[in-house]
């Protein structure tokens, strides 16, 4: 009886760990993805190429496709050079995890960014994240990623009213 | 001392265990909110029926107001027949636990939306949800919605500058 | 053997209880600065006080900065006397713990706001929060908080089309 109540406690706790595994996972998932946005706006190149698999697969909208880590940074450097500030503003929706070193998720996207060349326009893009992501030596990185575009408007405002 | 010791580390591990199990609810809630969002944008009506208490109760404005879940999946379809394209841009604030199978909640919305009638113009709608969560056979599910809306405004973009 | 089972168990066991900690303490925190925004849209202005360190040193873009809790109700409560709406989304994207009762944070912000002066006429603030938080008692709270705007604009609507 004592055997079995000890095995019994012993289920509840394994239990138990593993779903508090799993929420410390979401959780360093969630910071994953969203470090890809706050990177990308302080232009912290070193954390974000970080975040990569060295193998990732990146698609932007229907037309870009991207293969490699280090050309996925040459990329996004190329095209924001002339990036002023930006502002990605996401919200990581779902994580459906296929093993215990991958996911599929949902992220919800609305940017804002202006460029040098146009001081007082700023671009608005709302759009989709879908990544697969991967648990590799203990830490999460982005194995794949496409960007569905939705919407995209610019507004300009008159300085002089500032 | 042996059973105080023992009784001690139970009490303990009874207290996580409450924390655990209400960090575990308030993700399951979270995820809930914002697959309403998820699935209504990817008009996946199955997903989005399972989600509803079959007597929910919803008011979006001041002038809807639906009761049934099967009642407001048709009316959701018949609002959105004409969508070519939507965003929920949504964040879940504050979950408060009424008891451990019911909560309210307050969500942050901002949506972006097109049509077939106007495929350069989109409705953005800035607006808060008010939901009570209701666990049911071990599934949390919506019980009462309320949508309170506080901003509507449409852009047209020009096609030939896309 | 059986000692060091025990001492074995014990330190998974601490381990786990210092994550699930972390956990709580990072939704604690999450939590806290969400109700800022939430309760400066409901004009809650008793639960928006009992967030701010009696301490608190706050900078607003760069030319407004508050000390002082009392002094920092009072600045926000004279500069939304004539809001009428005011809609706060926020996203918290990284809590990093600095010791175990404080932590610094960076929040993502778009908000949207009407004034009584102008009631078809919505403002659209994007914007970063950096907050440092920091546990009092037991309970966290915002020690020091810097907006960092990005972009301000200006949409009105004919009210005729609504």
């Amino acid at each position: 009886m004592t055997d079995s109540l000890i095995n019994g406690d012993e289920a509840v706790g394994e239990e138990s760990a593993h779903e508090l595994r799993r929420l410390l996972d979401r959780q360093a998932i969630v910071d994953l993805l969203l470090r890809y946005a706050s990177t990308i706006d302080a232009k912290d190149y070193t954390t974000l190429r970080s975040l990569f698999c060295d193998d990732i697969h990146a698609r932007y909208g229907d037309d870009v496709e991207i293969n490699g880590g280090d050309e996925l940074l040459a990329w996004i450097d190329g095209m924001t050079v002339d990036s002023t500030w930006q502002h990605h503003m996401l919200n990581v929706y779902h994580v459906d995890f296929v093993s215990d070193t991958e996911a599929t998720t949902l992220t919800y996207h609305t940017s804002h960014q202006t460029t040098s060349a146009a001081p007082n326009t700023c671009t608005k893009i709302v759009a989709r994240y879908y990544d697969t992501v991967r648990k590799v030596d203990g830490v999460w990185k982005i194995a794949d990623k496409y960007m569905q575009i939705g919407w995209v408007e610019q507004s300009t405002v008159d300085p002089a009213e500032g």
